[in-house]
């Protein structure tokens, strides 16, 4: 049976105690540790396999607080409180007995009601029209995603004269894949750094706390099928150290699936 | 001695098992139980009085995972992983052995790098020339805020004729009190619900995630002073009984001091 590379990085097993136990991916490496969207998808899907879950998830927080060494990990999804249609959840990752990741989760039912987005999706050319490819970087991670820069792309010159920090990007797993809970994590956080734009300059960066807010049920995102989805970050303050990423993500369609938020190191 | 209502309802004492006791307050009370932000600022509290504290707050998540009644509760703010300038911190408040709140929060000693405020505070009429009141709302703390809305205050039909989900008021503790991270923190969570402006429609709400990013510091808190600060707030969506509200806050000097986002539940 063929699996499909995002697959195999979410696999993991439930141990005797109810933890997970699973193993980082060199297929999503980043510079230094794995890609940090495949680790909070493997923070959700400890949230997502466990017996005791209630519902859908809404929304999820990780933060990173070290970095993932390559090899086995486990992770500890606790149901805090579980009400009579929401849950929240207490999740932890640990290596040799050490927490790297740290997060909570809320999972709900849902039922229909009065809905509308109150941001609709920008006007850009379609996916078929941008040409694919971020050049040459060197990152595995990269190579799993299909990618396609409108606006606020990776500085081709780093000559420090950025002037904004708003990206805008086709994406979909590559190969393509049927958006899941699991994989719409992981494409929450594909942007690469906001300073790298407005900067127009290379400095060292990591992610230390990323939130996520699902907006779209689990049918929604079936019917999304493996088709691109718009991605649009910016950044709103850089300061002392950190700065904060904001972030939409809708399918071809225009539905608002997930927005995002993130906080992020930068040495200067 | 003289304190401020907002440092009564702060008040924590630290136990022998190094949790801190702490009390709901009164003067914060909200329709059912107390003001989220209160809440919020109370769990950030913890960490902050906690004797092995490194830094200052960057992050902080609350989970609103059941109604605090009114009377005594328990925080534990629990270090996960301390490295040499940052710090991550899991939290959780119980009453009665039950969780009621869940959170985490980021800690880090912050150095002076370059900095840059993307998002702009918008042009606005000074907080002398906007009348202040929100009209005749019931809840207690209310009265704990001098609130002066510029648009998109509370609506005075309810006629379902909404049209955004934008608001803008300026806001301070009342009475005045410098700013610190704890009350900054509860003024994250200030304004009422964007489904009442969004569809002029009152409907049951309740937050149940609420995350800050603190870009100021406590220099930056300390030199705001008491001053009023600008409030900004919006939603991108409304989906199936969930809403997210993405948001700002300026000082008068036009320093953005926090993003925040929540997302709350509605019923329809």
């Amino acid at each position: 049976m063929s699996s499909h590379v995002f697959d195999q990085a979410m696999a993991m097993e439930l141990q005797a105690d109810g933890s997970f136990a699973g193993h980082t991916s060199a297929a999503y490496a980043n510079m230094v540790g794995p890609f940090g969207g495949i680790s909070a998808a493997q923070m959700l899907n400890a949230v997502l396999l466990h017996p005791q879950r209630l519902g859908e998830p809404v929304s999820l927080t990780v933060n990173f607080a070290a970095a993932l060494a390559p090899g086995p990990f486990v992770v500890v999804a606790r149901p805090a409180r579980t009400n009579r249609s929401t849950q929240h959840w207490m999740i932890e990752l640990l290596q040799n007995g050490e927490t790297v990741l740290t997060g909570t989760a809320f999972t709900a039912l849902r039922r229909d009601t009065w809905s509308v987005d109150d941001q609709a999706m920008p006007q850009v050319p379609a996916p078929e029209q941008v040409p694919n490819g971020l050049g040459p970087i060197p990152m595995e991670w990269i190579k799993r995603y299909d990618m396609r820069p409108i606006t606020g792309g990776m500085p081709t010159a780093w000559d420090g004269r950025g002037e904004h920090s708003l990206t805008q990007l086709w994406v979909r797993d590559n190969p393509p894949r049927t958006l899941d809970f699991a994989s719409l994590t992981a494409l929450a956080d594909v942007f690469f750094p906001r300073v790298f734009v407005r900067r127009a300059t290379l400095v060292p960066v990591g992610t230390v706390t990323m939130t996520v807010y699902y907006h779209a049920d689990a049918a929604q995102l079936q019917a999304s099928g493996s088709g691109y989805l718009l991605a649009q970050a910016q950044a709103q303050a850089f300061r002392n150290g950190y700065f904060d990423q904001t972030a939409q993500l809708w399918n071809q369609a225009g539905a608002l699936l997930v927005t995002t938020h993130q906080v992020v190191y930068y040495k200067s």
